[in-house]
């Protein structure tokens, strides 16, 4: 029995669409905890009662410390505590992010936890890492970063010995910036198998395994992904209203534009993890539906099936060994 | 008359879509001069043989100088020289990049060079500025870019009044990486119609006129957009095979399909700028159609006509007026 703390204040569609994800997510194997105040229907699941609320647009550092009772902290906490093996939220990435790190803790030898995605790819899934924890990153921060989308690729997605290529503005070793040339260099030299460099154009397309990136420029290409998905599909529907022709061929090909969106659109399928912590963090998408909130919380308890916190202590050690001193300035 | 340098063997599908598209473009008002070897059928164009070429994985700097023969440096010197009012090419960014400074030379006061592409959104077009000539960039570089893509919103678009956004992470003034923070108060302080920051998922919708960025975050952002277009669209296909109904749909949607993709995708319709120079240079997409090649030969003598070298001059100018003494450093 895997007991995931859901915070039910988190997202734009709180508390109703978290509730009903929750409930939905709820197995003999799956037990959700909400955290919210008195008043929401819990639907029968386990709830904690909280009596304060983190805003989207609340400065992150300072509401976490602010508001120790608010359902996102006490939902984190209750990981820190024991009391839940994850936790999911809908809520403020930076605030999920300064209470986990005030909270749970980085694992040892962990410089910055990341953001790790899995890109449902064409020709199978890429995690991408990190995909907006770090705006500003090091070489040494990525090298961290491409060890533990290692985990996440062998563990909850099941890809043997994964690949782990450099997201860049070249395939060539020359092409990037001296972020992404200096964290080449490392990446070469250590025990990864690494595959050089991709593009963002490549991103749904599914080459990579594993993409390392810093959390500016992973957020800039996920974002420009699920945007041209969305603006894509909405002018195709608008020029399809344009003739007769066109609204018989939009009412005919909705089961499989619902297929397509369902399948590629990152944003529709769940959360990500927040990977580099002494406990398991999934964040959802603010907009999340109950479908996403659902396959969050599996997404979090296939994590702590997989062991993949206990994992990654060792991973992070493997990347500890790899890296050269000056890598510690 | 506005003459036209066109490099004959820039591209992957050089030299004939490349001699198509210029003809395409002839007219009264525009004539191309092709630049490429001996040979080649120039379909009654004016034609200046060249000897050498420079490949897509020549290295940039190292075979501009090597190859002063070559079909692109010879296209880019003409402008130098006088002999032309501007080059279009779809060889390697890289060569014409070294080439350009190397011959065209940049405006005074300019520091860096960038390329501005107008993304064609859904609400009208607008200027993403870099796309990808300085992969590491200062914030003076921002504020220098976001000037230049003022010019090219007013003279090109005919946008009156342009505003500028920052390509962040977050719409709010806090969220970004230390260089869009810091590019955010020089762009505060500036005589521009700073209008904050904007994310990568409404590229395509057209909130903003001109979007400034590193050459780093512009090339991902806009390949994201790219790939994603035709990934979609490819799935979506591969989706309708499936079923009769979905075939159906397939060949009803097909007109549309294309219409959309025309429409909005940047790869399709053409060329971007290569602004900050002593002469007005045009990159095409390496993959160019002769749609593509014509269009950006168009788009070169629309820049002549607008005078958007002056323009650029004067506005770079006030560029330096607006920042402060430790810009320089």
């Amino acid at each position: 029995m895997i007991r995931v703390a859901v915070d039910a204040l988190g997202g734009d569609r709180a508390p109703e669409e978290i509730v009903s994800g929750a409930s939905d997510a709820a197995t003999d194997a799956i037990r959700p905890i909400l955290y919210g105040p008195p008043g929401i229907d819990a639907r029968g699941l386990e709830h904690v009662e909280t009596s304060d609320v983190i805003e989207m647009d609340d400065p992150a550092v300072e509401s976490v410390r602010a508001k120790p009772d608010s359902s996102l902290v006490r939902a984190v906490r209750s990981v820190a505590a024991g009391e839940a093996d994850a936790v999911v939220s809908a809520g403020s990435t930076g605030a999920m992010l300064a209470a986990s790190l005030l909270h749970i803790r980085r694992l040892p030898g962990v410089r910055r936890p990341a953001i790790a995605v899995a890109i449902p790819a064409r020709r199978g899934p890429t995690v991408l890492i990190d995909a907006g924890a770090n705006a500003d990153a090091r070489p040494e921060d990525l090298l961290q970063f491409a060890h533990m989308g290692v985990v996440f690729a062998e563990e909850i997605l099941e890809i043997e010995e994964p690949q782990v290529r450099l997201l860049s503005i070249g395939e060539e070793d020359e092409k990037g910036n001296q972020l992404t040339l200096d964290a080449a260099a490392l990446l070469r030299t250590s025990t990864l198998r690494f595959a050089g460099n991709t593009e963002s154009r490549s991103l749904l397309e599914g080459d990579s395994d594993v993409i390392v990136t810093d959390g500016f420029t992973g957020n800039i290409a996920l974002k420009a992904l699920e945007g041209t998905i969305r603006s894509l599909l909405d002018a195709l529907r608008e020029e399809l209203e344009t003739s007769l022709r066109g609204k018989l061929a939009g009412l005919l090909m909705r089961p499989a534009a619902r297929q397509v969106r369902r399948r590629l659109d990152p944003e529709t399928y769940g959360g990500a993890y927040l990977l580099g912590l002494r406990g398991l963090v999934v964040i959802a998408h603010g907009s999340s539906s109950r479908v996403a909130i659902a396959n969050a919380i599996r997404l979090a308890a296939r994590g702590v099936e997989h062991e993949v916190v206990e994992r990654l202590e060792s991973g992070v050690l493997a990347s500890a060994r790899s890296t050269t001193p000056t890598a510690e300035r």
